[in-house]
């Protein structure tokens, strides 16, 4: 049942021959559907239509309409998620927002396994607004503890990007919640790769990419949402034409679009939001739950397979799958040179320095063969420290 | 001589039959190098290289590489341009930063002939701040007069979106340097329709657009200038880790990169990009100051046959082809019903509350004979009062 339907969602995507491709969790494969829009984008509508696809095309609606598609897959409802800009430029948006809901709380609270870039766009809206807000960043299993009544805001990431670390976002939303804390959560490693729930959690802001599990091609535009009860409290702060009430009077002054619209900065840009709209098909009469068993499932064979057969490697990622995103990470001094030798083999994972070795699992495209296949050469090429043979350096030109 | 130039640059675009499009002003014609190499990237590098294509196609490079193609069109040097996010976003992350050089003077300078989204993203950023700043805004004659040693920031576009009124960009700056006032230049109307000289003038920060006159595909990447002397001194509010001095080392605390390179946020939409630096390649061998006279000579033709043939439009645009950018403006009453009847003709112009119709001359896929073309049937549907026949109205679909 769930192997037909991973079957057929496999054939939705365009993969390259001989590669075993573990890195959806960096960069999601192609769906064919993203390739068909972009390709239909140039042909029909900007070649054809020009300026009139804007309106023929419904290239205006489209980062609400994406929005949405996403906010099926994240448990938010109609409404209460746009397409928009990057990762980094929604969370300004949202943590510029949560400190105005916060009141005079001054405390951004967040953890070391958080993106860094989550921390750096805190320190320069910090340093921008310079009224004495400071980030404490703790380590990971501090966080519940640190969280008080001096916490404005508690921004996390859900899914830690180098172990797979996942944090139990409905215990940590409640006790903010609780504590008058205003909570954001950045699900650049769960949208697409297991399920959440912001509306049952009750989360305040979330943003994400999409570009990993969502497959909305390199650099996609990222999403941010708003718990609908706030959407008409946020006073937004990229306050572009895009996101005013009346965007094409021109007024002078700025008055904010109703609800999630006021979210929107400046024009979109058209052919990577088709891609990402396109690749957002795959996910049709797909069940999240279904996604999330056989991501674990993949894992769980994935490790078993690797530390069955070679025992110099250290697992960075929870052992308890229930504890992991959709990524098993390994520890190893010479990760790096293994992790391109593995490459030049055409199996690609990635490396987070100072010695992890990722590995993604995407149910969509992956299949149990190609992860077996995949453990077998990690084994071998650190059982036989092939990265180390000046024959296979030159081969694979490891570099 | 300039038509052989400009017979080969047409060649270069992809435009449908039976229109004449004169809305390069709001989205450029598509160059067929911009819909090849966004299929290469398609199917050779997202398809087939994935993760790899941030290295082996150069993805990591293009909003660097696309920022001197486009700083030699404005007179910017290498290394000074950055590709990157909206228009907005990027006069966000410029007014911010020159609010900072500016010291404690609290008046941002602006015209009432700024495109809007100027005006409000300045409100967004006065807002946030909260520090007595104030967005003052008087009309476009007035500029010169009000600056003073009140003004922290002169934030102007250089072309007036709705007439194509072009302020003297050398002497305000000028002005601006002698009372101490930091400079932002918005070139959305002017990159790839006149020449800029950015360093002439001694502007300190310009921002513009990729999606106009520079052919970059519907909500192509923007664009952002510091002037050499002050990029060290910027301090990023947008602190997204593609700013940070050494983004994969995944520090906790955020560095400024060096230069420009700190101007960046987030994880750049590489398809859009990708159209963008095709869409370049265009300006190759072209000179910009025979664009600019070629398209005096469209727009003086333009007016020429108009008035000849009709005397109801009154010229929106200053009659002094040196005091216009590439656009021609008429204000008249039924100007949105006269543009909807040009654009089911497929003479596509656009039209600006409350009564002004745009006309856009982009030489490099324009030619004299549909200029010519274009002027008469905007003078017969006025004489004829074609918007108004029930027979035309149902024909050409003019709701």
């Amino acid at each position: 049942m769930s192997d037909d339907l991973f079957a057929r969602t496999r054939a939705l995507f365009d993969l390259p021959e001989g590669v075993i491709y573990l890195d959806g969790n960096s960069l999601g494969a192609m769906p064919k559907a993203a390739r068909e829009r972009v390709r239909r984008e140039l042909d029909e509508n900007w070649g054809r239509e020009l300026i009139r696809a804007w309106n023929t095309a419904g290239w205006i609606d489209m980062p609400s309409r994406i929005g949405d598609r996403i906010g099926a897959l994240i448990g938010a409802p109609t409404g209460s998620v746009m397409a928009a800009d990057s990762t980094s430029v929604n969370l300004y948006k949202a943590l510029n927002a949560a400190l105005r809901l916060a009141g005079p709380r001054k405390t951004i609270l967040s953890d070391s396994g958080n993106f860094p870039t989550d921390l750096y766009i805190a320190e320069g809206l910090i340093g921008a607004l310079d009224r004495g807000y400071q980030l404490k960043v703790v380590a990971l299993e501090e966080v519940t503890e640190a969280m008080d009544e001096t916490v404005a805001v508690l921004m996390l990431t859900e899914v830690d990007y180098r172990t797979g670390r996942l944090h139990d976002m409905a215990a940590l939303t409640a006790k903010a919640k609780a504590l008058g804390i205003v909570t954001i959560w950045d699900l650049a490693h769960s949208a697409g790769a297991l399920p959440v729930d912001l509306t049952g959690v009750g989360a305040d802001f979330a943003v994400g990419c999409g570009y990993k599990y969502l497959n909305g091609g390199p650099g996609a535009p990222a999403f941010i949402y708003v718990r609908p009860g706030l959407q008409d409290e946020v006073a937004p702060v990229l306050s572009g034409w895009m996101g005013h009430a009346a965007p094409f009077e021109f007024d002078l002054h700025y008055r904010p679009a109703p609800a999630m619209h006021r979210l929107r900065a400046g024009t979109p840009p058209v052919l990577s939001m088709a891609a990402l709209e396109a690749a957002l098909t795959v996910w049709d009469g797909v069940d999240m739950a279904v996604v999330r068993a056989r991501s674990i499932a993949l894992g769980e064979a994935f490790i078993q397979t690797v530390e069955s057969l070679c025992r110099e490697l250290q697992l960075a990622s929870p052992r308890d799958p229930e504890r992991r995103g959709s990524q098993v990470s390994f520890r190893f001094a010479h990760g790096y040179e293994v992790m391109q030798a593995l490459i030049a083999e055409g199996i690609i994972g990635d490396f987070r320095a100072p010695d992890i070795m990722r590995f993604g699992f995407t149910p969509l495209y992956l299949s149990p063969g190609e992860v077996e296949a995949a453990a077998r050469r990690v084994a071998a090429v650190i059982n036989q420290r092939l990265w180390d043979q000046p024959k296979f350096r030159a081969r694979n030109k490891v570099t």
